[in-house]
């Protein structure tokens, strides 16, 4: 990684799929903050390639309102029109019409280091790609040109591989940057900095002195207006195939030789390797599926997932999973990777403990005997920071009591950190690759969640079996009581 | 140890030097908090002896006001009236006078626990002790009968020696309580607590982790009305003999087999015994002395020691050391122990400081270069608490820098800690000796004090050598500098 990193070159940012939501909300309000906080080239020029038909002035209206209620700034006149001047409006169909990709090219003319965003449905990326080719947008002889591409790529092993043979027929894998947001996190990003930044984690990081770590992802949301697309997806492939291996990966790698991406991606592909892969027995034993009932969530019923819109009134689409992974390696052998994820829970939080193993039995203090054991806990969101549980003497008595070394990271007072799509497209300009994930990672997450799928077949759950605004199916806390474990997100 | 101990049968607490500082300002502010919160029973009969004749009623008007200035707690007038009544003052002469002894007797004959207090100057410990045994106060058939020695215990080896072997003629080891009020202080209780609660310490709480440990203990009062006898003192058997020493032994024990009070204090003693012996010549390279001259506190110029009250006007007492001690055992073989304390320096603040190694030479982080190791600091006062000091990234940029991750003991919301002397006072009525010294860990206490005096004898020092208000001597920095360390009461 390089410090203090800003671009200040002229820059093309392309985005296929302009006028989608991803763009509204996430893509240009980023773009804002990055030039505002000129971090990249105020020399920027935005194309929005969609398919509708805008007026572009009013296209622009809508995006201010966009940009003001998700920027990190306060949107000042100024700083908009500016910025507004750099958007261009693009209409064309992506797959086939000469005269949309003609005209796109004489919008880049003279600019050659560009990022071309793929914010569509995944059956169009190839085709895009192979008309970037075909227009002779991308091959170019100076600057560089590079191809961000939205999650989901590919729904299953199978359509991430055929998907990944036909594009890399066309363009290098150095030049496909897929991206994962929560690796623009900045508490993900700061779990390798934690690790390997310090000298007192790298030996106690293994199965002598770590009991198990638990990563917990959970929503209080329910599906809002994705129910067609979560309903053909579900929870495996929306959270944990992706943002959980990610973070499970990052959390249990061996320390690389050095900080280059590919140093980086080739550790982590070590440890997605390393996962043992579901069958039907042991996904019986170790795995608890979930969709949510009606509830109550902050004193408002909701209504259950079957009842979503446009989701199917018989789904038997997992909206909640809970289950124990093994990583089999010498560092983690024995030592169980929990993992607990869903929608409609009880709260919104995505923490990673570390629960460390207990004392020797020497009974030392007799009142600890079923006390707490000493937690590492990297919180993510939506607090970000990390705490150690420790145990020490309560105050004026001879008791001992679990007590947390604190350090927030969101509460810092120069604390105004980018979101994570500005840290997205910030590093996708300066070519670091090690927050995107190359494919030998996502063909091992994608064999892990197809080892998960097919344990399923044949299997017919009996949904909903969660109500909106619990703690989600009781088998969850059975699974870790079987193992003498809690789960930690209740009592920290 | 035992948990929530309250002490609920009837008690004489015999103070010999009532009418002095240590009794008006600790031991009565003391008593009266622990009475007050009923940790001991409402029945305590307090005896104060002194030589001066005081009229009763102006002596608790008096001692009222110490309390009122000095207790934690507000005094009400319901309260302290009740308190008052338990006073009595006794007035006779320690050495000699058999009425005294005998009036003394009168007030505890219906009372057999006996805790007798000796704050009086160390001249007086064996006559008074052979006086309450020869009119049979301390060697009753029931009940217990214990003996409180405030410090100093001697004032050299040869001295405690003798003391001690003349005072354990008459009454033995076990009931004698050898008061060091350092160990009555929540964060020093803490320590064992802290090493010995968790699992995270142990592995990593040896040479091949720890580079090195700092005990700092600096204040900005100068002598105030302690001249007389500060000047025959100095600040080595003033504090390092004693309080450092003490916290060093918590620090570098090994684990006890139980918290059994002389398991503890056969730890203790092990790491006393270890502790390497200056002699002429290391004590040149490894010991720093000082004596402050004028200088600036808060603003205010204040004195050289020279011309403090009661100081000879050409002393040569120390009132600042700084050491470099080694620790001559399996675990802490090439770790060097970093000692400073000395009055009138620039901050008062007592911490332990446990620095981890730096990392491996892999240069992860070009900018940690020279950066910050981890360090695990136990804050002792005036803030009371733990905190881990680690790197972490930057908020929003590549960087690295040290963060905190800080328990704050004294912070808490329910936080009402009793003060040392209360503490002090409970665990030796519960007989928890552990908190005490025994007369084997003086004994290596004053043999390294010993090695120290005598590698400064015929050594004329060039003070005044700080000034009042400053960091204390220049070559106090240098003998961290020529280890390539550095003293981290200034950086954290």
């Amino acid at each position: 990684m390089k410090s203090g990193f800003y671009h200040n070159t002229p820059l093309a940012f392309a985005i296929f799929g302009g006028t989608g939501d991803l763009t509204k909300r996430k893509l240009i309000p980023a773009l804002f903050s990055l030039v505002k906080e000129k971090r990249i080239s105020d020399e920027i020029s935005i194309v929005l390639v969609g398919r509708r038909n805008k007026d572009v002035i009013e296209f622009k209206e809508e995006l201010l309102e966009f940009v003001k209620a998700y920027s990190r700034h306060k949107v000042k006149k100024d700083d908009w029109e500016a910025f507004a001047e750099k958007i261009n409006y693009c209409r064309f169909d992506f797959e086939d019409e000469e005269r949309g990709y003609n005209d796109l090219a004489k919008i880049l003319e003279n600019c050659h280091d560009r990022i071309f965003y793929l914010a569509v449905a995944p059956g169009l990326f190839e085709i895009i790609i192979k008309n970037l080719k075909k227009y002779n947008l991308i091959e170019r002889d100076t600057g560089f040109q590079r191809i961000m591409i939205e999650k989901p790529f590919g729904f299953s092993l199978e359509s991430a591989g055929k998907l990944n043979a036909a594009i890399t027929k066309i363009i290098p894998e150095k030049k496909i940057f897929r991206v994962d947001h929560y690796l623009g996190k900045e508490m993900i990003q700061n779990i390798l900095s934690i690790r390997f930044g310090n000298s007192i984690f790298e030996p106690l990081w293994n199965h002598h002195y770590i009991d198990n770590i638990q990563i917990i992802s959970t929503e209080t949301i329910g599906v809002e207006n994705r129910g067609g697309y979560y309903d053909s997806t579900g929870v495996v492939k929306d959270m944990l195939q992706n943002h959980i291996l990610q973070m499970l990966a990052l959390i249990a790698m061996e320390p690389p030789v050095d900080l280059e991406p590919e140093s980086i991606r080739n550790e982590k592909v070590k440890v997605l390797k390393s996962l043992r892969l579901f069958d039907k027995e042991s996904a019986q034993k170790n795995i608890v599926r979930g969709q949510y009932g009606r509830g109550i969530i902050g004193g408002v019923e909701v209504p259950a997932y079957r009842e979503e819109e446009r989701v199917s009134e018989n789904s038997n689409t997992d909206t909640f999973i809970a289950l124990k992974i093994n990583v089999d390696n010498f560092r983690w052998a024995g030592v169980p990777f929990y993992v607990k994820t869903g929608k409609r829970l009880d709260k919104k939080t995505t923490r990673i403990i570390v629960q460390f193993k207990k004392l020797p039995g020497i009974n030392f203090y007799k009142n600890l005997n079923n006390g707490k054991p000493n937690l590492l806990v990297i919180k993510i969101q939506p607090e970000e920071g990390v705490f150690f549980q420790i145990n020490a003497k309560s105050p004026g008595i001879d008791l001992i009591e679990p007590v947390k070394a604190d350090y927030c990271h969101s509460c810092r007072a120069d604390y105004n950190s980018p979101e994570a799509y500005e840290q997205i497209i910030l590093e996708a300009i300066r070519n670091n690759s090690s927050i995107f994930t190359r494919w030998d990672e996502l063909e091992c997450s994608w064999k892990f969640e197809k080892s998960i799928s097919e344990s399923f077949e044949g299997i017919e759950p009996n949904f909903p079996n969660y109500a909106a605004g619990s703690k989600g199916p009781v088998e969850a806390a059975e699974l870790l009581e079987r193992d003498g474990r809690i789960w930690w997100d209740t009592f920290i």
